[in-house]
């Protein structure tokens, strides 16, 4: 048996996505830039990939700008607003890609707000408000957690954001959201979203960030006259094409998919309720994503145990692919108030929609054993 | 008949390369940067495939340093070595994705030498030695111009560079060279060179740079600690694999393909001498990419006659693909001296190495016939 549980890393890319992508390698091969034909046929499927994707968020087709992944796109955002003397705010659990942007931008001189978060995640709301200034022209803030799953209520963010300041600027992290969770730009006040296909079983190498009409943040990608000069670089129509694919499929699962994987997520927990000397550091609930689970394991070393179980083809996370490589404490992990123990046991456990029970029954049993013969150790 | 004479805007991806894409998609989709065996697994392929790069510029594969594609490597590259009070130096006719950087970095305070060239393209290589000073931290010259087929003299431009200021980097812009002409990356001093997958029959969206070994340029993109930290965003898996098929073939085949090319070069020219009221841009020898032709029709608007001719199946520019669909006028064609009639009337000719003679009849053919009808109109 196998189990993939390490879908917040990346996801295996659908079938039709696959295909989709050699079709246009194949078939659909023009610069969308050229003037000919072959340049307006790959335009006229640029055109129609925008529209299923603007479909998705109920947006216009121009909100939607390609870039070539979501590190890209969360680079692109942060950076889009900034001018001399601007404070931003952020919180300290954020990904790699918006926290070190952030760290970056503040040797660099402009002023930074890292809000705190709660022993769940959460960040404070007192704390946003009172945070928000004259000077704030950006807010960024994760929807999901990618290390514990945790969801900040975008939509009161948004809300307290806009309240505070006509000018500031919201930006969301949507990289484990986007396809899992039903996002409402408008009601949640976004201004810019990042979203990366390889998260959502889209091809690698593409993703887009949605940028509200009549905003004009600074080109991060500079070059040739792409993506209404927002981004240069010949358009990557075959990732594009295949991202439009898996947006619209997984897109029109959610409610399906939310269901399924939240019993999966109860069951998964349920099950961990037999093992000792364990911290779940996910909850069941609206708070959480259900396809996220953080699992400390006391008195183990998390990359021992990913090694115990790979033998036994399950494939898991120390914090985030991102940083699973590193000898760096997740910032995540400290940040909601672990202890070193904790955090060098813990495992994070990712879901598709296709992940069973099945599946579940047999990494507890191999999780079981394999914690048996580490304790023993 | 067809005649695809774009390939300096994008070429049609090997089949090879199409078949490497599906294969990482379907079979190698782990992230590299996961712990477990599927992770090693797309890492070992990350690793074969730079390693396949590397050997084609005789380098070592830790010089190589994978981007979304040729307008990240370039950006990338200029903005690698910045520091307050930097001066940079680079001529007038680069690609967009380095003069426009160049520009951005002139209104952010940074010293700029844009060098001119001459009717064919050339830089002053005296006006080059008087530019360099204590403060250059770089110079940024593309090989091969992509819209005349101009080849600077890269090897006597980083000689003068090294012999005058030991810190000023070497950046070579070989989107339009690499896989066509042979670079000697050492004997050149070249300190960064970039690459674009979808201009050598490789994936779009995938590109990469060669930095030299000791060189640590600031990273462009920001995030996870990818790529030696010198480059965030999870890698790109199936692009790299059909890149470095993409490289790999055709590297093996320059010298073929070189002959080939010019031989058809020749050809196409000697059929144009028939025509009147024309002017060659690109001239036949060492000095000229055999790849590029430039041509222009004088009484003729160019993108009138690319309609002509995409009728009969026949694809080309105007001037870049980049800068096709805009109606600013060419600053390549600008600064070697072309009145705005031969501006207007100029089309791009670009070949690959499947193109043949009978192509070139029969774009000879029908270039006759519309050239006919718009002077008659």
């Amino acid at each position: 048996m196998e189990a993939y549980f390490d879908n917040s890393a990346t996801t295996k890319p659908y079938e039709v996505v696959i295909e989709a992508v050699v079709d246009a390698m194949r078939n659909n091969y023009g610069n969308t830039s050229s003037a000919h034909k072959l340049g307006m046929k790959a335009e006229q499927e640029l055109s129609e990939s925008r529209e299923k994707i603007a479909k998705t968020l109920s947006c216009s087709k121009d909100e939607i700008v390609f870039t070539s992944g979501g590190t890209e796109a969360n680079n692109f955002s942060v950076k889009g607003f900034l001018r001399e003397g601007a404070h931003i705010i952020t919180d300290e659990i954020e990904h790699p890609s918006v926290l070190k942007t952030f760290q970056q931008l503040e040797k660099e001189g402009y002023r930074v707000t890292y809000l705190k978060v709660d022993e769940k995640g959460f960040i404070d709301l007192n704390e946003l408000k009172e945070s928000i200034c004259n000077d704030t022209v950006l807010l960024s803030i994760m929807h999901v957690n990618n290390e514990i799953g945790t969801i900040q209520n975008i939509e009161e963010i948004g809300g307290i954001l806009k309240s505070k300041s006509k000018k500031a600027k919201f930006h969301v992290d949507a990289v484990q959201s986007y396809g899992k969770l039903n996002i409402d730009v408008k009601k949640a006040n976004i201004d810019m979203l990042s979203v990366s296909g390889h998260k959502i079983h889209g091809p690698k190498g593409v993703g887009f960030v949605y940028v509200r009409k009549g905003l004009i943040p600074k080109s991060f990608m500079i070059g040739g006259s792409h993506e209404r000069k927002l981004r240069a670089g010949t358009i990557n129509l075959p990732g594009i094409v295949g991202l439009a694919v898996a947006s619209e499929k997984i897109c029109q699962d959610i409610s399906n998919n939310y269901k399924k994987i939240s019993e999966l997520q109860k069951y998964f927990i349920d099950k961990l309720s037999s093992f000792e000397h364990i911290k779940i550091n996910s909850s069941i609930g609206e708070e959480f994503s259900p396809y996220i689970v953080s699992v400390s394991f006391i008195g183990v070393r998390g990359e021992v145990l990913i090694h115990l179980l790979e033998e036994e083809n399950i494939y898991v996370s120390t914090g985030s692919a991102c940083s699973s490589k590193n000898k760096a404490v997740s910032h995540v992990l400290e940040s909601i108030g672990l202890n070193s123990k904790e955090i060098e046991g813990t495992i994070r456990f990712s879901f598709n929609s296709e992940n069973t029970k099945d599946e579940v029954d047999y990494v507890m049993e191999i999780l079981k054993k394999s914690l048996e013969f580490l304790r023993r150790v």
